[in-house]
């Protein structure tokens, strides 16, 4: 399933025309100067992770990007549940199935936050078309994680219990980079990140909810009628669009 | 106001008996094996970011520890009231403030969630009185936010709005370690982080509220009287315990 790791950085190839080698015997002296694979897409490396502050000499940028939050439905209640052993494997499983399905899509894992996942699309890989791959990478988490549930049950020993993904999508003008001063953190922030988790809060298990904006780059895979939300901390109602998770994953 | 930085690693002192250089020209020749401070403690280096899987031979381990959220009050309305430059330099000095507090009383600043800031107490600096330090950090967090907020909005030109942090915290078993295989990501898991989460969700602007098992610990600084509260994913109500962010800093 997994595709082969990118031997050369993508990011540093696409934004530097650099060739920063991340596998092999070639990319062992850059190893040295702790330049290696980023833990938040194996196929970009350290530098990408640094390029606000040490290339662009800016702390932060603003970039058109897509923002995923996929979230373990049912994870408060799992862990008075079953045990940390049990609820690892669970976690680890989601994590796995959302890291594979976002870097195969070129977005980052940017940091996982208890039972959710957040993922951004468009950097340091730039992406004419990153709502789209968003949404694709959600629809391979859902299918994926749907795929393994009954042999997860199995092996923690639990077959009274339903474990869901809720996964929310907004894209738009997001401010990435790194905030605060003695706490060095990447990260996007924004109106777009905050719709993302509200919207995934709306979502139920198996659904994937995503914003008129995404929609708008991404009409031919998300289907024409929107419902109105009220979502916390906005005014205004959002129209939304739902995509099920039993939708054949096109490949 | 900020105390000196180590020059030794406190966590490889405590644990391993291990004198790391963190600053200085000693620690010159630990940077080029990747040894530097940690970014979630700067008191602490890297080695103990990654004491599980080269130390302990262990993915995760079980500790008792506490665990506190901080929120930022109203964050998705901001978002949508002020541009991004102001937002990130709002967002900052909340960051500031936190990490300040967290790592004056030994903590980790395990991670930043948009509005909110993840801090873990006990590790890799023990701590016999984890949740009496947390609590400390907690109110010189809204001691120290409360007393910048004038100037914070004059210089992002708004004062019709009202800045505040909802902080929860607890203490008990916790699942710590790197979980997932292919993201790896040094977090905490289990019934006390999401605990901690929805008690946070539970503060108001400026409060503390705290569970049974921090108050216990804690006494000496814990007003007597809780309250019920129920909390999402949680099937029977919770006593919480309110500190109030106008009681003075204790030095």
């Amino acid at each position: 399933m997994t595709p082969e790791p990118a031997s050369l950085c993508l990011g540093c190839w696409q934004n530097l025309h650099l060739p920063i080698p991340l596998r092999g015997p070639w990319s062992a002296p850059f190893r040295v100067f702790g330049i290696r694979p980023s833990r938040m897409n194996p196929n970009t490396c350290t530098i990408c992770e640094m390029a606000f502050s040490k290339i662009m000499k800016a702390r932060a940028v603003t970039i058109d990007a897509t923002v995923m939050f996929a979230d373990l439905r049912g994870y408060t209640a799992l862990t008075e549940m079953i045990d940390h052993e049990a609820l690892s494997s669970v976690l680890g499983a989601f994590y796995d199935d959302c890291a594979a399905a976002i870097w195969r899509y070129d977005g980052i894992l940017n940091k996982t936050i208890g039972d959710a996942v957040l993922a951004i699309f468009n950097f340091p890989v730039h992406q004419s078309d990153h709502a789209l791959q968003a949404v694709m990478a959600a629809r391979e988490i859902q299918h994926s994680f749907t795929g393994r549930q009954a042999e997860l049950l199995r092996a923690i020993g639990r077959s009274d219990i339903e474990l869901g993904i809720g996964i929310g999508i907004d894209s738009g003008e997001t401010n990435f980079g790194e905030f605060g001063h003695s706490h060095r953190d990447l990260t996007a922030i924004g109106t777009v990140v905050n719709r993302a988790s509200r919207v995934q809060g709306a979502a139920k298990a198996g659904q994937i909810l995503v914003t008129q904006a995404v929609r708008d780059r991404a009409s031919d895979i998300i289907p024409g009628l929107g419902s109105d939300y009220a979502l916390k901390g906005f005014a205004e109602p959002l129209t939304l669009y739902t995509l099920e998770a039993k939708m054949p994953v096109a490949s």
